[in-house]
């Protein structure tokens, strides 16, 4: 096929972005399972629930192009999550573990925000202003959750992994 | 090999970032064949001085640390660029070609954006103040070449796509 046009581009990176977001919901159960503080268990829940809603959201848009919600195989996404699959096999100590998966999880939500943006600025251009508020509503949550987990890893994870450092230079 | 501290993640990260960095230089000169736009050319030529300055500092943290500049292979990355080489093979129009490449170069910028925004973190908490500047300067950099990047698909290369939409829909 060929992409002629600012719309073409749109539907291909719309495919592109529902096969990523169907990825994140099968890699999510395991790092929920591979969390160790409960705090990072609760977040990743949460994400869980929170991707599931953004997958609707997709559907969506699909919908409103008269489209059904094809995927096309995300690369960059699997990249990444096979990039944390390799993680969870390394032998950690648990603090360092959900340090880890905080930074596994901060690469799959920017990948999101960068995807998002621009498939919101591309339907702003488009003139369709009900495709980007619905696009731009998902945007503004994978910041959030990225935000949280910034302060789960600054406040608490790396906190505890910081002093398992200490412990060790003590012993 | 065992990751048993903060420390031990911090070198197993930044080996992972040198690769993700190297990886970039290598398909930046790619991307700038590719781009139509001039303004988009400079701003990829721009963005491979500043990654061959940011690998400079990568190396400067390793020998601060006193160890060699070692890479592990970076898949996160590599799917990334996998991703956008893909891209590149599809026919497409000249202005819809560009924003396709801002969009690729824009998930490039945000993983980096997390990884050092990661590593920075650990480097604060593990006490080493200069490291995490060093860090620092290169993530804020990265967010310079990002909202760039959305300034030139806003107002040049995505509305003249979206022109070619609307001549495409006259014609």
């Amino acid at each position: 096929m060929s992409i002629d046009s600012l719309n073409d581009l749109f539907v291909e990176e719309l495919k592109d972005l529902l096969s990523a977001e169907k990825q994140i919901t099968k890699a999510l159960p395991k790092m929920i399972k591979a969390a160790n503080s409960p705090e990072l268990q609760s977040a990743f829940e949460e994400h869980l629930a929170l991707t599931e809603g953004h997958i609707e959201r997709l559907e969506q848009v699909f919908e409103r192009l008269g489209l059904a919600p094809e995927e096309k195989p995300c690369k960059g996404m699997a990249g990444l999550i096979e990039e944390g699959n390799e993680l969870l096999k390394e032998a950690m100590a648990p603090s360092v573990k959900d340090a880890a998966l905080i930074s596994a999880a901060q690469r799959v939500e920017h990948y999101e925000m960068a995807v998002y943006g621009s498939l919101r600025t591309y339907a702003q251009l488009l003139g369709d202003i009900e495709t980007a508020q619905i696009l731009q509503s998902t945007l503004d949550e994978e910041g959030d959750a990225d935000r949280k987990l910034t302060q789960l890893a600054e406040f608490s994870v790396n906190l505890q992994a910081a002093e398992a450092d200490m412990e060790e230079v003590e012993s």
